[in-house]
């Protein structure tokens, strides 16, 4: 943020254009999040945590109005998005500072950092669990794209991959978004980390084989029970990780915990439009075209996240520990 | 089959496009084969019975290497793909017939009348499984396209669907090659019958909903142990049907086992080209286009099918009736 201006890359066109976007207003900001310029819950969480201030910062009006103002910029910015908390998260850390009349630009800043240093200390954590050797499947982006940077199922891979591990990842490509074939890729591509991009649907047949050592992913929500709301699949490569004893891990700050959510039913599931099933964006000759590939016909629903019930999970790696839910069924909160 | 030309639809252009192929030589035959102009297990092997009929007509060489000739040609279309058993069950019935000096035309023909036949009974074998109100998902396309008519996961489908049963399909699209959204769900349009397309990853979302009653899919092939070699995905949905209490079943004729086969592990899997995984095609202003998704420093992998033990399979709905593996393991051969 520099002035009152967000900058982030236009994540839509990655990784076939590198394109910086500039929201100058709460609208754009909102529509930025709306449409996934930016995605993955820490980003929203940060993106929103600025458009907040952001707002705080272009209000010129009466200033028995500005706390309503910021009520109605509160409300536009966690509309856009229902499954992922973090966005509430950011939202609310920014308000209460708003309210305590702290520099409101300041404090968003303080979010993005701590937010920075929990993925740090995720990698750590996470890369314990990582052998030499080791292959890792992992399910859409939650890399430095979907964080502020470094990424939380990311940052264990991150961090094995520079301690000098010798790993392999596995990369589900993720439809309908292809966050993973475009995102996590990409990624993985610039810091030379060894992968493949897989269907959605090989993953089963490489943990089946056992050539899948470990499982690791993001999430959006995680309710006290320690069930995870992620993207869509995560709940069949929970399941098919269980069946073949391999390790299942969900990496993600304290911050996605929701404390007033029991249990993963509880979570809202975005539904999306049906065109991101029917019609597939890449390049033709260096230009970003979308084709369509199904009958003008048929119809596809889109349920853009899934619930994982924690009974799949072999653990949370937070930026406090691995956390796991207890006999009663609720995680550890030291949130 | 037309004199000795065989024509078919070109599928690698549906739904976009109807266009007729006409294959006029063995080479022209084995490649419709191994591209996937032609594809779906029991098209295959009508094709390949068709193909070797074709070589016969031909063949104005000197009789005496007449034999050789057709060997080399059923080797040729044996080797276009490595899965599909009904592949090899086609080219054995032409080629016994040739030896017997009988008419290879008819006989192929006898072959793909056979095959519609018994494409019809696993319709109504299958229908009976298939309640009012029933939700459906299917995997790939096992329907009139992947067959010679009919279909064989599609088949009971089409059959509860004309008896006047209310019924709803969910339409896995099937990465890589999109047989679900491109085939399948042109079938079910084509047919008026209701029907989405959705993610792969989704299935086990509407699973774990109860909003799916039953899963039906093809086989590729079949060992005698129950173990079904299908499109890469099956085994994934199966594992997940399991998990949450759906019946699972296989559609396929008896001629889709390999009796010399003794479990799924001994069936070899189809490697193809990685582009299947990083080039997606489909129409952009109604012309035919493919668009890369991921980014070019990255690979792919691209198992073609995968093995779903028997274990998670309810049953194998057949010409014959519906049939399933004994304690021994063993399925009742009645081939």
């Amino acid at each position: 943020m520099k002035g009152k201006i967000i900058s982030m890359i236009n994540q839509l066109l990655l990784p076939h254009k590198f394109e910086i976007v500039d929201l100058k207003t709460t609208g754009e900001t909102a529509y930025a999040i709306k449409t996934m310029i930016v995605r993955g819950a820490p980003a929203i969480g940060a993106t929103a945590a600025f458009g907040l201030a952001q707002a705080a910062m272009l209000f010129n009006g009466n200033k028995n109005k500005f706390l309503d103002y910021i009520k109605e910029s509160y409300k536009i910015l966690l509309e856009t998005r229902p499954t992922a908390y973090d966005l509430k998260d950011g939202l609310d850390f920014v308000f209460k500072a708003i309210k305590n009349n702290k520099d409101p630009y300041k404090v968003a800043q303080q979010y993005a950092n701590k937010s920075v240093e929990n993925t740090k200390k995720i990698g750590e954590f996470g890369n314990k669990l990582i052998k030499n050797n080791y292959k890792i499947l992992t399910h859409c982006n939650a890399g430095a794209l979907a964080t502020v940077d470094y990424g939380t199922a990311l940052a264990p891979i991150r961090t094995a991959h520079y301690s000098g591990k010798k790993i392999f990842v596995f990369v589900d490509e993720t439809r309908p978004r292809l966050q993973g074939a475009r995102l996590t890729a990409f990624e993985m591509a610039e810091e030379k980390i060894p992968h493949a991009i897989i269907a959605d649907n090989a993953a089963g047949y490489y943990m089946r084989k056992k050539e899948i050592n470990i499982c690791i992913v993001g999430a959006d929500r995680i309710a006290v029970n320690g069930d995870v709301a992620n993207k869509i699949g995560t709940y069949e490569k929970a399941v098919l990780a269980k069946e073949n004893n391999i390790p299942f891990y969900v990496a993600a700050p304290t911050s996605t915990i929701d404390l007033e959510c029991i249990n993963g039913d509880k979570i809202p599931i975005e539904e999306r439009d049906e065109d991101e099933v029917h019609l597939v964006q890449g390049t033709d000759n260096n230009e970003i075209k979308k084709v369509r590939i199904s009958p003008k016909q048929s119809k596809a629903l889109n349920p853009a996240f899934d619930i994982t019930p924690a009974k799949y999970i072999s653990g949370i790696i937070t930026e406090k520990g691995v956390i796991k839910a207890n006999k009663k069924g609720i995680i550890s909160l030291f949130k």
